[in-house]
């Protein structure tokens, strides 16, 4: 028996409609890397929920890359990356910012995963005002955060307003990565929209490959200095798309009659049937998640019993030897998966 | 009217039978980051095909990124590429390959972008017993050849073995960028086969994006040292595609029953007719191509005539002022259009 | 009043005898880049002293320099480096490792700023066999210490015997910086030797500049694979003196008759008898240091008195909100200003 | 017999000035890191020379630190240096310039090894209006010119003038590197100054290694927003020197009554004498040099007879086989060795 994945949220293909609209324009002639008309329309299409008309937009392929190259795009030499311990570009990227030749000034943070405005002063502080003269260490240049975080938590517009402050004040660029965008926009526990994260950030990410594409990454550069030469930077990484048109069908399918909202929506939805069946069960959450990612402590014969069924993903061992395992929905999560899962968790309470 | 472009090889999207795959598996759930039944199949199918049982398979995403990806994991700090000074990393890729520490050292070359095993044993010796202390200037270590080249042309068997030697006797890498690998292996001018290229090689490519495929570029890897830690290049570079099975899925459409040779054929034949029209038609090559590329020599008023229906591509313009254009034909290349073209010349000339 | 600096170790010029022979040699002609007689021959003097015959020897004029050059010269693109968190490529030398591309994986030390054997073979196991695949992350490659460390601590012979024997088994550099090593082997508390430094490191460095010479960083090489282009990273990273024989003449004067050692241990014992005094008048030692470097906790009105005669370095503050600082001997240091200030410290202490 | 040397002007210590401040200050105690009072008179000193009242002035120690380092801190990651193919950067460091990231645009040049703006104007355009997107090739951003050239040439006035009129016009920034500027400046044949170098480069350096001091390069920088971080790029780079003042007072003592000019002026003279001999006994110039580097043509025996008593640098093969040699003073060449090879040369011609 195939078991049913709730690992992670990028084990199917793509939305129905974008292999749609793949297989319809598969023959047409366009220009290569990204200069085609579906990429310019995907692009206004962006700017336009983003209530960003000035804003440059820019289609990559994966996550790891557009981290790195916006990164790489935004600092000299000397400057470094301010980033919670747990950022995705800390712990899973394979070093691909150091590769780059910068530093990541790890910040501790509770386990949603978050950076806060006072911390970031502090860093910024220390580094221009401590013992050591500055020229010693890197110089603080950009604040990256996840929204959501890795642990599926979310900034409120307060707490990203505060991040916007205090890097506005201090001269360092503040970038959103929004590898799950979508889950955490379409929350009904976000307070924060499209337009708040194109305003608060110099750049930011609207992930596709985990919210119903194929692949693809639109990095959204409101600060017109890094946005003026990224297209150099797409080429130099190896994120311009040949053919760049996938991205822009994609990318025009999904931003069309909002269905980048509301397929998230969906999936956001399926993910808090499974947390409430889990609690309802009497299973402890390992921290508490308003996107499609689900964190919970398992006992362990619970979990042998459900991972014969299903695929959860290990996260964490407490320090007291119990497991938290993540249980993540998608946009292509099915009812009936949902339903099936629910019930063993029922019966396996008991 | 929509112009019909014979300018490159990349304007449509995928040949039918990907797409199908691509849709009959859509809903699968697999794991990600290439591990999945699809890709290993593939690469199953690809070692077979290059009978290199023991060649590490990877995929990739683009070309830009395979090359300088490949490069970066074979090199150390103070080691050099040697390269034609038209090769694609030199010229077309935004410095890629320096960007990541490497200076490429150009070797001239004729029309036909083509090294020699000569120029390469030059290049060594001129490292290593040259009037400058070798520790002053970058190392040699790899070679960089495209197959076919740039402009066409194709290594035979005896030149690439005579470049394998030349590497082997020196201690050099040979790379071979076979990013339009199917159109020349497929040229009835071609005595160089899948399997000569896994023999004479440390690393080559199998382009897909070119040949088929919506993206996709196959690195077959013959030398242990360097296959053993590339996933983590993969990583670290941007190139391992979270959905992985996309490009399996693809390679393995494309090495069943001969997909892959059999319409970089098609495609080839395509040229050599437009390619025997132009002859006939009076028209004088640039530099002879055995392969879908074709480069003439075209007289303004014919260009400006032709231009109003079909799109080529601007190469070179001669030391008399005369300018050269490449037509390029593909695996989706119509007989129509071609047809349409081949009257359309045989009109201009007269 | 000019102040009495006992800030560190690096306020004068060099050793007389140093002096003395650049002077006698200044209208000499030599060859440059370290290939004249003196440093042959102050490589034949090192080689001897640590019991290494067959030990590549480099000559580097600085610290940060030698740090970079070495760790760049043993990893490829996707490997790491283990390191205490407060070690001197960590915290003080601007992000010079991640500029070269390289992640620094730093681990939690206490107060003494050393890293152990069960740390690292943490660490490796953390990486090949966590939740995480190994390629998601950097793979650690390098372990770095100093010796002493950035606290004036020692690794005992013991200590460093088990961190060499689980990098041989884990396939680690180990590399020690030995940016101070004169005043840790000649510390009366140490019962470590030069030649164990060679036998139990694949890198160590013997540092000039803080121990008689203007400037200065030997580079130890035992492994013969780190060794063999070694100076080809010399020259790349700035690291290649045109005068070379500048640094030849200085390390043969302090490796010939003892010099080297003589001068630290002076410098030790000078230290000593600053600890003895300041725990004498009842001042808590922050970090107990069997090396010229000695970390006391002061209260303010007397640090306030002694800094109006004398320098030191602001070290830490400490949680109850009590300050350290460092206060450091060197071979220049004089008596007389030792025996000022531990009159200095008596009085302060009444 | 030690032979003479004549093959480059860096085999001789320091001016005797140089060691005699050296010595009588080697006991003071002073900060670190260039932060010194010497340091700071030697800036003053400098700024004065080069009627540059704001200009940066950092202390480095060597040729190719300082070019790399300045031109790692002009540079984003997609931009790159254009430069004569003879220039320093391009053929004898080791790839350094690469090594950070940046490829190197080498321009053809006569023997001269001379950039002129045209050629810059013509990079620029090919690059912005050529037929390639510029993206897909790196931007150029910085020239980098040597004054004198590698072969001893010297920039007139109006060839400077152009070249930064070419660079402002363009956004370029103009550095030149200045390892040999005493011997430029202080030629006859100059009509540049100091503070013509200051007025009309973003960048340039004074070479102290070759010119005088036992080792030194200052950054002269006129750009403020290079200027500003430049102490970072001096950290991370290695090229801080931890006894910063040794910089300063051999900076100091040069720009002391003009000592940098007088010691350089001798050396031009003692090459003029050298290359009237040369003329004079019917050899041939290779290239024709106002400077203290001559290169001049030889016969083999005669090379071969003058070579048991001095040591030239053996430069370039000529097509018809013969050999050209570099022959040159410096501020430390006797002169009783210049008259010793001209009566050689008058007996070797005969």
């Amino acid at each position: 028996m195939i078991p049913i994945r709730f690992d992670c949220d990028y084990t199917e293909g793509a939305h129905p409609r974008i292999l749609e609209k793949l297989l319809s324009t598969n023959l047409e002639q366009t220009p290569g890397y990204g200069m085609d008309p579906y990429c310019e329309h995907a692009r206004a299409l962006i700017r336009e929920a983003a209530d960003a008309p000035n804003a440059g937009v820019h289609f990559l392929v994966g996550g790891t890359q557009v981290n790195y190259t916006v990164i790489r795009s935004c600092l000299m030499a000397h400057q470094a990356v301010i980033c919670p311990t747990t950022g995705h570009i800390n712990v899973h990227e394979t070093g691909a910012v150091e590769a780059t030749g910068h530093k990541i000034l790890a910040v501790p943070c509770g386990p949603e995963g978050k950076l806060t405005a006072r911390q970031v002063e502090q860093v910024v502080n220390d580094h221009f005002h401590g013992p050591t003269p500055p020229e010693h260490t890197v110089q603080p240049k950009l604040v990256y955060i996840s929204q959501p975080t890795e642990n599926g938590a979310l900034y409120s517009l307060a707490e990203l307003t505060s991040l916007h402050e205090v890097c506005q004040k201090n001269g360092l660029y503040l970038f959103a990565d929004g590898a799950r965008l979508g889950y955490g926009l379409s929350s009904p526990l976000s307070d924060v929209t499209l337009a708040d994260m194109a305003r608060l950030t110099d750049v930011f990410t609207v992930g596709g490959t985990k919210c119903g594409m194929l692949f693809g990454e639109a990095a959204v550069i409101s600060k017109p200095a890094i946005d003026r030469d990224f297209r150099y930077a797409l080429k130099q990484n190896g994120a311009m798309l040949a053919k760049g048109r996938l991205l822009g069908i994609q990318y025009e399918t999904l931003f069309t009659e909002g269905l980048y909202f509301s397929v998230c929506r969906m999936a956001v939805e399926q993910a808090f049937r499974l947390r409430d069946a889990l609690k309802a069960a009497g299973f402890q959450e390992y921290a508490p998640s308003p996107t499609n990612q689900q964190f919970f402590i398992l006992p362990d014969p619970v979990f042998e019993t459900l991972s014969k069924k299903y695929v959860f993903s290990g996260w964490d061992t407490l320090p007291d030897g119990r497991k938290a395992y993540r249980i993540c929905t998608s946009w292509a999560t099915k009812d009936e998966n949902v339903d099936a899962l629910i019930a063993d968790i029922r019966t396996a309470a008991e």
